[in-house]
């Protein structure tokens, strides 16, 4: 059966020449391929007007991004056979770089597999299908998985509201063995446990892990404040440096009872405290207490979800960080991230330097991460680079 | 003595007052405060055309950058009081960051010292001054830094370009003990000799030094190709992460004879070779004798030393990386820096990523590191912002 073409209209080719692989529905041409005859998720080839072959995808006529590339190589169409070569290349370069199976297995277009994202926790994976097109070869993406990992179990994560757009159902299923909603991980030698069934995103931030490693670096001091902490991976860790005293702030009440129990796990408790509560009103509270830190450690969830967010967020990320500048004491560390794809990484840091203007401060950047190397960025791809967590030392104005 | 005022025009003060430290003659009322009738260097009360106290700094009445702020409070006009303080706080950073004497312990602007650089040695420190303002506090700086640090040596390797901007001339001066040409540092567990009285900048790059140890995380594979590899910093670094053949490409002889002592040093002479020659004629000449690399490290003088050299210096960086791209194994790791300001860390991605779809790969961002913790980034003075160094893998296009 011959795939279907989608041909785009006049110069629509360009930025999926420059190697970005998405098209939008505005950039097909629709009276020579009708958008609406397509399924979602349906196979194409797409085509300049020019009829030149730019590559292999699928579409989803629904979805503001109306096609993804997932192969420019016209003797490789979407099938069993490319599923296997990309999660074998995504496996190669995991077993490289880390020596325990805990990480992002599969992080969507950067591995060539837009759509898909898959955690690795030892022998179960957490799978999320975001797009129509993976939907569609769910049962060879699936197998593919089965035979390059060999996993015992595997959970379908489907419960993000991106699935939305696509017009997919949010649902959590075990498509194979029976895991239980409890997972113990190691992070840099120190253990956690979380919940792959039931926990924010798959369970645990990978995308983090690099930089919490980066803490041994600068050292945290006595007093550390791990605030938006959800199951203490910063919190814990800050302790196990030498942290004498670490307060986890948190909303969620179910989170700060998984921060007591990795403190436990990790024969911490005795370091660890938490303090159930909204970030903004925590850190007014101690502030006006008197109370200062020698590490704050921001860590917060995205303030701006879309575009329209911009300005509201941005005030947001500068209050945040004007209070854990303001409660910090003189020389100490601000670890601040945003994972706000929508907040470049020089207005995040452009913001927390006008946090720390009004907090009289001068601020020194350290050093700038951003998600960990199991979440590579795509370089034609922008929306692939989302998280910036800086370093800061700050001092009296200068 | 009082210190002369020097009035800002109207409206002239907003940068300064968002912590940025520099203000351009244009925006000097200068007929309230005739810059001519300023001395070179000459400490200066800064005010805003409303009389708003803004800082203490000094003047360069011959330099675009007419005037730098040192400190924003009244009661700490420059003096040896102030360069204690601020040299005592560079020295605390590093003490806490390094576990060996060898790193920047000034960087200008970012520590609150505009104009100075002291690249330390262990008992030496090679200081350079850039500015007229920093030039009249010679004495007071030097003894400031004897003090705090005690050093053995000290040179002035003033032989920098960058003095004529502001009228100084260019010299290198031993003003304490008596240091050989020849310093052994140890970097991540590596001995180098280095040039600190003839050496490129100070003789030695420590901005990379954070970089380099990265390598070991990413792996090297057997072949690898250091271009512009100046002493052997990095080439070496990879024959010792186990690479079996390394070759060290600079156009410089003396650097290429420091390679090979330097190798030796390390017991690794047997897996370190050299070409002389221009990068981009040895890069070729590879390319068409096909020869392939696992890891590539491409780390070469600023492309773009002002903004006219934009478009050129893009079109350099872009060629380079391509001949990078196209002599790299299938799966290879390139290690790609560039070291302009000029060239923004989203315009050199973009650059390297076009040369990745001319070579016909895809590549994946695994990292991008800057400057090491010894440069700090003086976040509202974007000039202090300059090193880009990107970890990438090489696949078939995608």
């Amino acid at each position: 059966m011959k795939t279907q073409p989608l041909i785009l209209r006049k110069d629509q080719e360009r930025r999926l020449l420059a190697g970005h692989c998405w098209t939008y529905s505005n950039e097909v041409d629709t009276q020579a391929t009708p958008l609406k005859s397509l399924e979602p998720g349906q196979p194409v080839e797409i085509l300049s007007s020019h009829q030149r072959w730019i590559g292999h995808g699928y579409v989803n006529p629904h979805s503001l991004i109306s096609a993804r590339i997932v192969s420019r190589d016209p003797n490789h169409p979407l099938s069993p056979a490319l599923w296997l070569q990309r999660i074998h290349d995504a496996l190669t370069l995991r077993e490289q770089l880390y020596p325990r199976p805990y990480y992002r297995l599969v992080f969507g277009e950067s591995d060539g597999l837009p759509g898909l994202i898959v955690d690795r926790y030892g022998d179960l994976l957490c799978v999320q299908i975001t797009t129509a097109g993976m939907e569609r070869a769910r049962g060879e993406i699936l197998a593919a998985l089965e035979q390059v990992v060999r996993p015992k179990a595997i959970v379908l994560r489907n419960d993000t509201s991106v699935r939305t757009l696509e017009g997919l159902e949010q649902k959590v299923e075990v498509v194979l063995g029976s895991p239980e909603d409890a997972v113990t991980l190691i992070e840099h030698e120190l253990e956690f446990v979380i919940s792959p069934l039931t926990g924010q995103k798959t369970g645990w931030f990978f995308d983090q892990s690099e930089n919490r490693a980066r803490l041994a670096r600068y050292g945290v001091g006595k007093r550390v404040l791990d605030v938006c902490s959800y199951i203490g991976a910063w919190g814990v860790r800050a302790a196990a440096l030498g942290a004498e005293q670490v307060t986890c702030v948190d909303s969620s009440e179910s989170a700060l009872q998984r921060v007591a129990e990795n403190a436990e796990r990790n024969g911490l408790a005795d370091r660890v405290a938490s303090m159930q509560g909204d970030a903004f009103e925590v850190l007014r509270e101690l502030r006006d207490q008197g109370q200062r830190f020698d590490t704050v450690l921001l860590d917060p969830p995205a303030f701006i979800k879309r575009r329209k967010d911009e300005k509201d967020g941005t005030q947001a990320y500068q209050r945040l960080n004007r209070l854990g500048i303001e409660i910090l004491e003189p020389g100490g560390l601000l670890v601040t991230s945003s994972c706000s794809f929508h907040m470049g990484r020089d207005t995040f840091l452009r913001t927390v330097q006008q946090a720390g203007r009004r907090a009289g401060r001068s601020l020194q950047l350290l050093e700038a991460g951003q998600q960990g190397p199991d979440h590579p960025v795509h370089p034609a791809i922008q929306e692939t680079a989302y998280l910036k967590t800086l370093f800061l030392r700050a001092l009296p104005a200068f």
